[in-house]
C-alpha cells in the first residue's frame, strides 16, 4: 500500500496544487485577507512521542492470541489516533496527540472481530471501529476525554455520563482485512460485502461482474463499507441509487451481546426496524462484520454536463421541479452565487488562445444575464436515462438555465475525489477550510441557506476573519435536499481550533434552530452530539440510549461518542457548555 | 356514519355476494370439499352479554374528566374487542367476547391522548391505540391474556415475561376524531395529517388541493393513517408510491415519558434511526397523534391494464426483469396458476352474447398456448409514465405475455376495496378463508412460493379440510417482491380456530424456515410474536424491548403484543408451546 499523509488526507506523494491556477492565489488572498506569510507546517513525524501503550504485557500476548496482526508502534497508532475533520488535522500537524490508542487490531474474520471485543469487556477497555478513518465529526477518535464518556444505567435507569476513567485501555480495531465479496447474486442484484471492504476495491469486484454499488463518497478512494453503513453516508450519485441506508438490504453485526444479523428480505411489516437501528450506530452498538448491499447493473450511456443559472433561487426551482417529476437524475449539484464564483476562480489555467475564447464566450453569455459572478452552476448527470436527460435539460431551460456542455461536468467527475486534497495545501498556507452538511425541506431550503452562510461569516468575523462560505445543493428528493457548505478563513495562528470551533458551533446552532438536519450524510461523533438531544428530544434518545445499553452493558463500544453525551438538561447553553467541558476549552 | 357490521367487515349493508357469479359456488364446492350443507351464522348481537367493565366509578369520572366521550356501552366495546382476522370473525360470530376494553375512549387532541396515558399508567390499566381496527394479526386486540403479559426489566436488565394480572383495566383509544390534515405544503409536497384520518377523508383532502398520499391498502375504506404507520402498511400502489415507511417524513408520538417528534426533513445521518424505530411500533412505545406524510401532485394519466403469461415463472421473470429496469410501475400484480384459475371461476356473469364471444377468444388464445386454467394473469398500471407503460409491457411481450386490454384491470381497480366483504359470506357458507403475506429476494421466489402452497395444503389436509391455495406477487422491489397467499377450506365445525391454527403455524414456520420475511405489511400483533425472536434474533429483540422498557416503563402501551412475547428459548418448539400456553389451547 502506498504510503498515507499521516497528517493529513490520502497517500503522501499526491497533492493537488494551486499552482497551476494562475487566479487562485489572487482571489483567495483577496477573499480572505491572506498576508502571504501565513503557513502551518506539520511537524516532524519522528519528534511525535507516543505515551507508551497501557496495555500490560499479559493483555498484549491474550490480544495477540486473538488477533497476532496487532500494532503498538507509532505510525499505527498516529494513523489510528484521529479522524480527519479540521481539529484533527490541526492536531496532528501540531503533533498533540495525547491520547492515542494503545493498540491497533486487524482481525482477519468476524470470529476474531467477537473475540477482540470479549477481550474489552474483559478487561474494561474500550473499542474503537475502524474503516477508512476519514470521519469529520470525530468517529474514531481514540481519546481518553472521549473514550471515558460512557453511559450507566443506574437503578431507576436514567442514563448519565459515567465519571471518566483516564487510564481506561482503547483499542483501535480496524476492519482493513475484512475485505472480501462475500456473495454476488445476480438474480436479485444484491451483494453480500465484508465491511472492511474499501470503496475502490468494491467497485472493482464488483464491476468485474457487470455490477456496481453506486456509492460514492467523496471519501471514496480511503473509506469502507461499514463505515458508509455506520454513519449513514451517501455518496455523490446517491439521487440515483440512493443514500446507504436505502442501498442497505441487512447488515451482520458484533455486538457484546452476540452476533446480530437482519433479515435478508426486500422489506418487512415487522415491528420497529432492527435494520435502521444498527445503520447508522455509529460503532456505539457494535461492530459491523458485513452488509447485504442492492447492487445494480453498470450503467451503459452516461449524460454528464453543467448549466448555468441567472441566480441561485431559479436553480433551487429548476431543481425542485426536476425531483417533483418523476425525472431521477444520477447527479444535481447546484453551487450558490459565491462557489460559482469561487469554481471559476479556482479554474485550471488554459493555453493563452483557450483564454481568449473563453473571454469572448463570457461576454456573449454576459449579454444575455449569464455570468460566473453572478449565476448559479449546476451539474446534471443522468445514468442510462437518455429520456430522463432531455426531460431534466428541459426543466432547467424552463427556469433560464444555459447548457454549457460536458466540459466542466467532465472536469468535475474527474477531479470529484482530488478536492480534500486541496485542504491540506490551504492549510499548509495559513488557510482554515472545513465542509459541512444538512437536509431540508424545499419551503424551507433558501431561507436556511442564506442564514447560514451569514451565520458562518459573522462567526468568523468575531475570530478576526473574513470568511469565504460557498454552498451547494446535492443529495435531492422530492421533498428536499440537501445543503453542503464550505468555509475558509484566515487562521487564527495559535488559537485554530477556538477559532473553528466559534465557527463550528455557531453553524450547527444555526443549523438545529433553523429546520435543518444535524447532518445529512457526515454522522454525530462527538462533533454533533451537543445536539443530539435536540435532534431526537430527550426522551428519544432515552429510548436509544436504552438500546446501548441492551446491546453493550459494559460500555466497550465506541464509546463518548453520540450515544453517550448527554447535556445537563435540554437547553442550548447547557448543550454548549457540556461541549466546553467536554473538551476543556475556555469560553 | 353508516353501521357497521360488528361481526365481520365494512358497512353492515353491504356485501359482496357470489350469486351473479354463476360459476362461482360450483367451482367452490368441487374445490373445496363443500356440501352445500355448511353455515357458520353470526349470533344475535342481542344475545352477547358482556362482563361489566372493572374501572370503578371513581375511575371512570376521572376519565370522562379527561375525555367526556368515553364509552362503555356494549356496542362500543364489542367493536373494540377484536381486529378483523379469522380468529377475530371466528369469535365474533360465537359472541365469544371474554375480554372486551371497559372502556372506550374518543380524545379529540393530543393533549388528551397522553392524559389518558398517564391515566393508564397511574391506575395500572393497559392502553390500546386503535385507528380502524383492521389488524389481522390481533394488534388491537383487548385480551386479557394478551393485555397481561407485559414486560418487565429485572435488576440484571434481563427482559422477562410479566406474570398475567387478570384484573389489570383495558382501555381502547379510538382516534377517530384525530381526523384533520394540519398543514400542507405545497413547495416541499409534505402534510402533515392527524393519526386518526381514515383513507377516504384523507384522500378527500388532499385531493382537493391536487395531491395524493397514494397510499391504498386493502382495507384503505376504514383504516386510519397511525395504524398504517404502526403496522409498516403498504398500499396496493407501493411500487410507485413506496411503503408507508418511505412514505412517512416525520411522526410524532404521545409515550408515556412525554412527546417524541422525529426532524421533518427529508434524510438524516444521525445515529440510530429513530423514526424507524417508531414507525412499526405498534402502539407498544406510545400513541402516533400525527406524522409529516410525502404526497405527491395527483396523476394526469393512467394506464391499467391485464396480461396473461403462459406461466407464473415467465411472469416471475417478467417482473422481475421490470422491476430492475428503471421502470416504474404503480401495480405489478401476478397471479400464480391458482389463483389465475379461481379469479377466472369466480367472474360476473356476463350477458349470453359476450359468454359466446369469450368462449371463442379463450379457445383462439388456447391455440397460442395462453389459457386461464394453466397461465398466469398479471395487472400492470402506470401512472403519469406513458413511456414506462410501454416499455413495460414490451419487457412483459418479450415474457411471453398476451395484452388483455384495460377491461379486466379495470374491473380489478373498482372491486379492490370490495373482496374483504366477501369474506363474511364464504364464512357464512363454512368457508375457511384467510390471507397471509411475506417478502422474499428473486432468487428465493420460486421456491418459497411452491414450499409455501404445498405447506398450506398439507396443513389443511391434516385438519381433514382441501385447501384452495392462491398466490399473488405484488408490492414489487429491484430486489424482491411481496407474496400474498389467500387460502380457503371447508370448517372444521366446532374447531375453527384450532384449524385455522394449525395451518397458520404450519405457513408462518414455512416462510420463517424459508427465507421469508416474517411479514411484509400486515405486521406482528401477537399472531406472528412467537416467531419475531427469530426474525430479529434475541439479541436483536432485547435490544428493542429496552426501547419499550424506556419509553414505557409501566407497560402501558398495547401490552402483550409483539414486543411482549418471549419465548423460553430461540427454538422453533419453545416458540410454538409459547404461542399455545398463550391462548392455552389444546396441543
Amino acid at each position: 500500500m502506498t504510503d498515507l499523509r499521516w497528517y493529513g488526507w490520502g497517500y503522501a506523494d499526491k497533492t493537488y496544487s494551486l499552482d497551476q491556477r494562475p487566479a487562485a492565489w489572487n482571489f483567495l488572498r483577496a477573499a480572505l485577507d491572506l498576508r502571504g506569510d501565513e503557513t502551518l507546517p506539520a511537524c516532524d513525524f519522528d519528534s511525535i512521542r507516543l505515551r507508551a501503550p497501557r496495555l500490560t504485557s499479559a493483555q498484549l500476548d491474550a490480544l495477540r492470541q486473538i488477533v497476532p496482526e496487532t500494532k503498538t508502534d507509532t505510525r499505527a497508532r498516529v494513523l489510528h489516533a484521529y479522524g480527519r475533520s479540521y481539529r484533527d488535522l490541526i492536531r496532528l500537524r501540531r503533533g498533540e496527540i495525547p491520547c492515542p490508542p494503545d493498540a491497533v487490531v486487524y482481525p482477519a474474520n468476524e470470529d476474531a472481530v467477537a473475540r477482540v471485543i470479549a477481550f474489552c469487556a474483559q478487561n474494561d477497555a474500550a473499542l474503537i471501529p475502524f474503516g477508512g478513518g476519514s470521519s469529520v465529526v470525530g468517529g474514531v477518535e481514540a481519546s481518553d476525554d472521549a473514550s471515558s464518556r460512557g453511559i450507566n444505567v443506574s437503578e431507576s435507569n436514567t442514563v448519565t455520563p459515567r465519571d471518566a476513567a483516564s487510564d481506561r485501555v482503547t483499542i483501535a480495531l480496524d476492519l482493513a482485512r475484512l475485505n472480501r465479496v462475500v456473495a454476488l447474486d445476480e438474480v436479485s442484484q444484491t451483494a453480500t460485502i465484508e465491511a472492511g471492504m474499501r470503496g475502490p476495491d468494491l467497485e472493482r469486484e464488483l464491476n468485474a461482474r457487470g455490477f456496481t454499488l453506486g456509492h460514492f463518497p467523496q471519501s471514496f478512494e480511503f473509506s469502507t463499507l461499514g463505515g458508509w453503513i455506520a454513519t449513514r453516508g451517501a455518496g455523490l450519485m446517491s439521487t440515483r441509487y440512493g443514500k446507504i441506508e436505502a442501498l442497505t438490504q441487512s447488515v451482520r453485526v458484533a455486538t457484546p451481546r452476540g452476533i446480530v444479523e437482519t433479515r435478508a428480505v426486500p422489506a418487512t411489516a415487522t415491528g420497529s426496524s432492527l435494520l435502521q437501528l444498527l445503520v447508522g450506530s455509529e460503532g456505539a452498538l457494535g461492530v459491523i462484520t458485513r452488509a447485504t448491499m442492492r447492487i445494480r447493473r453498470l450503467p451503459k450511456t452516461k449524460d454528464y454536463r453543467a448549466l448555468l443559472f441567472k441566480s441561485f433561487a431559479d436553480g433551487v426551482a429548476a431543481t425542485r421541479a426536476l425531483l417533483q417529476s418523476d425525472i431521477v437524475p444520477a447527479v444535481v449539484r447546484l453551487s450558490d452565487e459565491d462557489e460559482t464564483r469561487s469554481f471559476f476562480s479556482l479554474r485550471e489555467e488554459s493555453p493563452a488562445w483557450m483564454e481568449v475564447v473563453a473571454r469572448v464566450y463570457l461576454r456573449v453569455l454576459g449579454g444575455f444575464g449569464y455570468s460566473f459572478e453572478r449565476g448559479a452552476l449546476m451539474i446534471l448527470g443522468f445514468e442510462d436515462d437518455a429520456a430522463g436527460a432531455k426531460a431534466g435539460q428541459a426543466i432547467c431551460k424552463s427556469h433560464g438555465a444555459f447548457d454549457l456542455g460536458r466540459g466542466i461536468a467532465e472536469v468535475w467527475l474527474r477531479d470529484r475525489y482530488e478536492t480534500p486534497y486541496l485542504r491540506d495545501v490551504l492549510m499548509d498556507h495559513g488557510v482554515l477550510v472545513d465542509t459541512l452538511e444538512t437536509a431540508t425541506t424545499w419551503s424551507n431550503l433558501e431561507q436556511l441557506h442564506k442564514t447560514l452562510a451569514v451565520t458562518i461569516a459573522d462567526a468568523a468575523a468575531q475570530t478576526g476573519a473574513r470568511a469565504l462560505v460557498m454552498t451547494h445543493v446535492s443529495h435531492c428528493y422530492r421533498d428536499g435536499a440537501s445543503l453542503y457548505v464550505t468555509f475558509l478563513a484566515r487562521m487564527a495562528r495559535g488559537k485554530e481550533i477556538e477559532q473553528w470551533e466559534t465557527i463550528k458551533r455557531a453553524a450547527t446552532e444555526c443549523i438545529v434552530a433553523n429546520g435543518g438536519a444535524l447532518s445529512h450524510h457526515h454522522g454525530v461523533g462527538y462533533e454533533h452530539a451537543a445536539w443530539i438531544d435536540r435532534e431526537n428530544s430527550a426522551v428519544g434518545m432515552d429510548a436509544l440510549r436504552a438500546v446501548k445499553h441492551a446491546l453493550d452493558p459494559h460500555d466497550v463500544m465506541n464509546p463518548g461518542k453520540w450515544l453517550a453525551a448527554r447535556p445537563a438538561s435540554g437547553s442550548v447553553d447547557a448543550a454548549i457548555e457540556y461541549q466546553e467541558r467536554f473538551w476543556n476549552l475556555p469560553r
